[in-house]
């Protein structure tokens, strides 16, 4: 390895939100990592400082240039120059599309169980959530297209947030399913907004597939949205990327943006977006391999020593989703008595809404020790649980 | 002198916005400085990227104590800890504000000549900008005090966005002029948005007043904006806190700022505020002392040599407020023309509407020499209007 990924980063007592913690808890729940972040990262802000007058800024065409670039590097795919517009952030951007192509009342289509942020940015804004549940089969989710195609027919339904790759349960959509979607949308007129934010995080085999990367007779209603932030770790970088091939289309988004004030970068947004994307390669790689050892560690470890735990195994982000049904029908009082008893902090699988009450989600982008500490804390409290069941 | 404010830094061919000009042009126009900023914030970020992991973040007691403390030494007014909300930005706080307490239609009252963001703010939003424009007398600006009851009166006006100190006048508001806008704000429910960005930048004589220092039966309306990228030349840090005195109100404009994500530290907004704010007392002084020195140079070369523009002397803000009444009826025009003629860029005052025509609107706040050389060109370009027109 020439990177560090065993160093992590003191945020104990800092203003970082995982670890606003009990000082004996170990945080796996929120979707940022315990790794330092590329020393190019760390440089190209550092350079940046030494300007020393920090107004107002645009992102010029070495911004988008280093965007396109990854993704044609990464993902085998292009963007055109004009179709990306800065933005603060998935979840500001998501907001922002949300009211502005969609109305007071009408549906937002999502396929439950996913990204609990989702949630908010329909609900807040006065729109519907209205879900076509991921069917479980005991071992991994699919879609139920009749039931999808029902859902995207209601005239209420105006935008689909579709999670690509999926968080929590890791799946990695073939571009059939992607185009199958997009072509649902195209038929009922419905905006096809793609999540991509974990798009980089496919730990092996190949690449996701970015959905302005689809055919391009389905590309005049979708929207992909992607960022460095989950893979490089910088989630307070304040760093997105709006990609819309139909200028139409592109022009309504770029309005809200603009208005809501999402559309402005900050002092490192762009320098530090540009290192990630031009030098953050081998980086990338490495941590691949670092979340594939964390992930064959506790698959095993789960196997061996909590067989009543079953791992959903998916080939995407560094989340895993774990099938607790056999230990408890309530996720959120199981995550609950996990903390109390152990310190360890996982999401409840039940905030994703859909079957999620029956999973718990656990992060594993941290160095291996803490992995290890985080399994020992796992298999202890589920003991612990279930003698007290008895 | 401790600190340096002849270096300026070099923006040509950046990201920044002021800088986005031909080779030959000298940016006079947006407001923000080229000075280097204090090193102690510089040194606050550094230190900051030392941690290396950058998830997401919430700001802590120390955040605010920083907020607190500045008002307390610099202002002589200590908010309360529970008053404070971080946010992004004074722009984004008052489109989201804008949003949260007024309607669809309603009017928002403001006093022309005026900073011409706040117009975005009302009309991208679908209020209408209601005026109680500000009287000028050839000399100073002052409030028709009949003319705002009115209009504060009439059943639409939900919203006042006041300016203080007032942006480009650069007139700083006494507490009998704010307590009286503030209790016809209360007596006609209009929530009173006091935008104090220019608040630190009083260049002599006592400190403003802000609004949630005035007579306590007045606040249950006010809403305070402030933030240190003005006064610190940290436009880009994008952090900014919002006071609000009345819990009620306090709980709207929070569920505003939240839901439409401009709630959120990015990783370096917490640390140099508290930087700003804890350490940048005496480079604060030292800059007032530059400012003061480059408008005493202006007014004295425009006394001189351009007789016919008049100085607004106010004691707030680096922006000088010229009176060219005399030389034009097109402030527009007129920037345009400096602009081809002689490379200075400044703001034609008509945008800030109101009787914004007849000025134009220079930011001072750089090292002597660019202003000598602005002085130098606004002069040739003035009189080679003159000979034109003749
Ligand atoms: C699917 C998905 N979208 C968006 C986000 C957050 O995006 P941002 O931090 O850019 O707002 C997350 C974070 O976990 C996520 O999982
Ligand atoms: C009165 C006033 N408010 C707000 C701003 C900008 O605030 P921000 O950059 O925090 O959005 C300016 C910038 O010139 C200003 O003059």
């Amino acid at each position: 390895m020439k990177y560090d990924f065993t160093t992590i980063p003191p945020r104990r007592h800092t203003d970082s939100v995982k670890w606003n913690i009990k000082d004996n808890e170990l945080p796996m729940w929120i979707a940022d990592m315990d790794f330092k972040i590329a020393p190019e990262i760390i440089q190209a802000m550092q350079d940046k400082l030494q300007l020393g007058a920090f107004g107002y800024e645009e992102p010029q065409d070495d911004y988008f240039n280093a965007v396109a670039g990854w993704y044609e590097q990464e993902h085998n795919f292009k963007p055109k120059d004009d179709w990306m517009i800065f933005s603060t952030g998935v979840v500001p951007a998501i907001s922002s599309i949300v009211r502005r192509v969609s109305h007071l009342g009408d549906n937002v289509l999502v396929q439950e169980p996913v990204y609990n942020i989702f949630y908010n940015s329909i609900e807040n804004n006065g729109r519907h959530v209205l879900s076509s549940d991921l069917v479980f089969d005991g071992e991994a989710y699919s879609v139920d297209w009749q039931d999808l195609e029902e859902k995207l027919a209601d005239p209420l339904t105006a935008l689909m947030i579709f999670c690509n790759p999926h968080n929590p349960i890791g799946k990695v959509w073939t571009k059939a399913e992607i185009e199958r979607i997009a072509s649902l949308c195209k038929k009922y007129h419905v905006v096809l907004l793609s999540d991509e934010i974990h798009g980089d995080l496919v730990r092996f085999g190949d690449s996701y597939i970015p959905a302005f990367a689809i055919d391009t007779n389905l590309l005049s209603n979708v929207i992909s949205l992607v960022s460095p932030s989950k893979t490089f770790n910088v989630a307070a970088l304040h760093a997105a990327t709006v990609i819309i091939p139909n200028d139409n289309l592109r022009s309504i988004v770029n309005r809200g943006l603009n208005s809501e004030e999402l559309a402005e970068p900050n002092l490192l947004a762009i320098p530090a977006s540009i290192a990630a994307y031009t030098k953050g390669h081998n980086w990338l790689k490495e941590l691949k391999q670092v979340l594939n050892n964390n992930f064959d560690y506790a698959t095993n470890f789960i196997k061996e020593y909590l067989p009543e735990v079953k791992v959903v195994a998916g080939r995407a982000t560094y989340l895993m989703w774990l099938d607790i049904s056999e230990v408890s029908d309530n996720s959120a009082g199981l995550s609950q008595f996990i903390r109390e008893d152990t310190g360890l902090v996982v999401s409840a699988g039940s905030v994703y809404r859909g079957n999620g009450n029956d999973f718990l989600r656990i992060n594993l982008a941290c160095p291996k020790p803490m992995v290890e500490d985080a399994m020992a804390r796992l298999s202890k409290a589920i003991h612990d649980f279930q003698n007290m069941a008895k």
